[in-house]
């Protein structure tokens, strides 16, 4: 099965916001969306199901949960905190739903680079999972009861191990055979309002030319065998992207406040949103103007939500580990 | 002497960017301007020797070096070794053009944050630069020729020590009294093609609001008592500042393509810069918008913009450290 | 007043293990004792009242606390817990019996290089502290009650910066007026098991030749002209004191086992312990061999005496911050 | 085949070590030595080519170097730079010795933990080799000549991933069929004087049990299909293994000074030495004194040590790398 995304010029790797951009355009078969809101926090539930909804979101069908929270660049331990038991019951209800066997063993993947502060989230989330495969393999019968064989590796990147991610995790996922395998990566944005405020989880694994990396070959049950959940978080967006959506809000102030129903942004008024964004960036390329950015404070924000990704997930994997005392398990 | 710098509303702390705007409007008494450009590097002398001169720019009376070097975020080494090399000769011709001796001892102040990856350069830079004063104090008349007491301090910031940087250092600086200060700074930029790409160098010292920190207090040499020269690299750029450059940038593409002389970028083709930048700001910050933004690259950015200008300071400020071998004084 | 330390051959930063090794020799006038222990925690307090008191122990006059834990090196986050208040409410106590008051204003400073991880203690625990002072200057009659003004910086060592540690405190205690001054340091350990395990509080400041680094001034009343309590933890060891305790150790077990009274180690039978620790010196020296050694868990062991301290520092400080919360004011 | 080293209980990494202890005995058949001395740089020699030889030092057959650097604790950029350059000269004829083809793709594999200092030699190795395989595989028939491909991975340790090593090597090795596997690793040392002093370059792999880390497989032409050839640092010591050479060191000190043919360390002279290493463990056990230790400045020793092997391995692989400019590709 493969669907061909190429149509959809303005790329996403959040349901979401495809979701956003299609249903502007009305009602859409096969695609089921479910949406609450708590303290600031709000999840979306999106299952794709059909071949016609796939096609119109330019997304494969699966299912998707987003957890928004605005607020997460504050630095506010306890939403962190809330978050991170959220995302624990959402991410165990998820596993329930893939019929995920309580005792199955999971490989977590981090993927992105440990130097470049907005692409290691993955490597990040790895170093606080709890990893106990080795202790079910060392000394089978002695684990404790509510525990189950999790282990836990970041690969690199092309660029410094010289060989596709992809490959290498194929090669670790034959030789340990784990039930599912969790890949963790930092994402590009459509958004930025969305940078370090957005997770993304997904059954729909990862795929070439997703995350900030350049990835070649996917993590998907095709390619590797195993179920593959995918978590992401936007970490970068393009300059070209703040700049066209910058474009939009103008536009939308302007019209709130002028009667004026002709001319708004002049030339630009009469373009389509990819032709504009293809000019934006032609516009801003010769300066080297078309990098991809992240806010001054990344260090930080990758931290904290990395700790929210392990904390949640050791809740989540680990039956003895509370949602309550989620943070002892990490730093 | 104070000037009131209030009223240019588009502040920037590169002189040569005030110069450019305000030369738009025609030639500027006062203000003396050369610059060469050397196989990629861009070297601009700028000196504001009137009151006239420095109203009209919004900058201090004083000499303003600039090396603009747009290729520098390609991660080319011999590039960097150039650029070292000339930042060490314009620096030894700048402390001669000041009348610093060259036996005079100097404190290296590296200002910013450890712990923010793009606030980090100051104290990257003091880590790098090869301290003396010690060996002059414990083994007078031992030390080699060619060398002059050097020491550097990278104070933190006011969030991290409850202290303002300014106090710290006149501190430091009553008690050693060093005959000149080097104070190295990150920038927030007003364009994104100079992130990383630019570093000025200022003998007007550091004023309170200048870099990407909150100072409130300068290092002057009103403040400290000794001449202070500031050391600058844009590595931060607002959200909105992106935004409204891309504006310029698509009304002179427009312009270029069209013989249209009406309706160009609409209800902005009216506005005065600042009154637009204020609408951007307006329409960006409810959503949490106007960050400051930083490219995706910055560890390694920093990490060489750092090495350059530590490897330049050691051939400039110690005689017998050639600019040949500038290289093996830092790692 | 000043006492001869230099007749202490066998010299200890720890009073507790200086006044071991006097005691037994008998009683001592002038050094008051008591101590107790709390689920494998053990505390004593040593005062020394008297010059006769200090001539014994070759230690200054004053007040001394020694938090020993041997099980601190097994990570156990239950035991750093109870540690972490444990040292909040013996360091409360001692800021009373000090008679500092509740709303002295506090200088909390970090001896030690960043860069060399046994040695990271203090700027570590800085990192961690909560600072305020920026807080009262800026906003005064805004600060919630329960704080304190805090300020705390990591000055750095004279190899890095050129300048004696003393002379920059010095500066940044004369500009900003503390209080209190406290002085987070490494030390060298007398023995191997007390590395990373032995916490000690007094408030007697630092002194020349203390700790790793080789500080030739002062942290003290008579320097800062503010009281100055100390808090160091052991890091290093010397390999000639591992070898020199061992010699010890051999002997004890052959007296047990043996009824030879006799030769046991053979010519080392009958030489003074100062006169066989300079023999292993001079034995071990050529070979380059009589290095400090640090724990090859050093970066985590570091990590977890450094939360300790600053979530009990925290605690103790600010009678807004509850000991049962500490640690949520650290990361 | 496999040899039972069972029987040598005063174990070592170091090939080195191993024939010094057996040739105490007298010339050993099937060992065949050669050394030479350059400017403070020592290298050694051993072929090991029959069972004999083989029992005798209780390592396997094979041809082992050994560069020995004794001031390379010293901080001095020209010693390294020279010891780069005589590993990679060293390391070239190696290869041609072991017949790997100019051309054969090559992949590193930097063992060990990233989070603990002394154990992270292999991954600061992996972090600066040159990888080409990548460009290879996108670009073939582009690459310029002179490079062959060479892939870097650092797998992590059992308990960050769980999962043992050798299966995550396996695994890559089945993906991606290098012709060559160079592994890099953290050895324990039987004396203090070669930590971070001297290196070992083996044809015969790493097996269960060497290096810092418990492996309980081993990485070897058996268990991955292809030479494997291991490239090994002694970074930590024991405790006892500094007190056991110390009581040598000591007699010998006594010896040379007194005409006493008797006692010299009284109960111990009658001791085998495994049987006073075993009493020396017993003894320090207790007090959990029997730690692996590493130098204070351990940080820069890696750092230091790990730029000399990727400098060295950069060169010696990529016939387009020059020894003379061999710093340009590390940093």
């Amino acid at each position: 099965m493969t669907i061909d995304l190429s149509a959809y010029s303005v790329r996403t790797d959040l349901a979401l916001e495809a979701r956003d951009l299609a249903s502007s355009r009305g009602e859409i078969p096969g695609v089921h969306t479910s949406n609450f809101e708590q303290e600031g926090i709000k999840v979306s539930l999106i299952d794709i199901t059909s071949q016609q909804g796939s096609q119109a979101l330019g997304k494969l069908p699966g299912h998707y949960i987003t957890i928004e929270v605005p607020a997460l660049r504050q630095k506010d331990t306890d939403l962190q905190d809330r978050v991170a038991t959220l995302f624990a019951q959402e991410f165990e209800k998820f596993l329930k739903k893939l019929n995920i066997a309580p005792d199955a063993s999971i490989l977590v993947i981090g993927l992105g680079n440990w130097n470049v502060t907005p692409d290691a989230l993955g490597p990040l989330v790895v170093e606080n999972v709890m990893v106990t495969r080795h202790l079910f393999e060392l000394m089978p019968g002695q684990v404790s009861p509510g525990y189950r064989p999790v282990s836990a590796v970041a690969p690199g990147v092309l660029g410094t191990t010289g060989i596709e991610t992809g490959e290498i995790v194929q090669g670790i996922v034959e030789k340990t055979k784990p039930g599912l395998v969790i890949a963790i990566d930092a994402l590009a944005s459509r958004s930025l309002e969305r940078v370090n405020t957005t997770i993304q989880i997904a059954d729909t694994g990862i795929h070439p030319g997703s995350g900030i990396g350049n990835k070649r070959k996917g993590l998907t049950v095709d390619t590797l065998g195993v179920p593959v959940i995918a978590i992401g978080v936007p970490t970068v967006v393009y300059a070209s992207t703040i700049v066209n959506n910058a474009f939009d809000m103008m536009r939308s102030h302007f019209q709130k406040q002028t009667a004026n129903t002709g001319q708004i942004l002049g030339l630009m008024d009469g373009m389509q949103e990819n032709e504009r964004l293809q000019l934006v960036k032609e516009v801003l390329d010769p300066l080297g103007h078309d990098l991809l950015v992240t806010p001054k404070e990344i260090d930080q924000f990758i931290e904290d939500i990395a700790n929210i990704i392990a904390s949640g997930l050791n809740a989540a994997i680990h039956e003895a580990v509370d949602v309550d005392n989620v943070a002892a398990y990490t730093h």
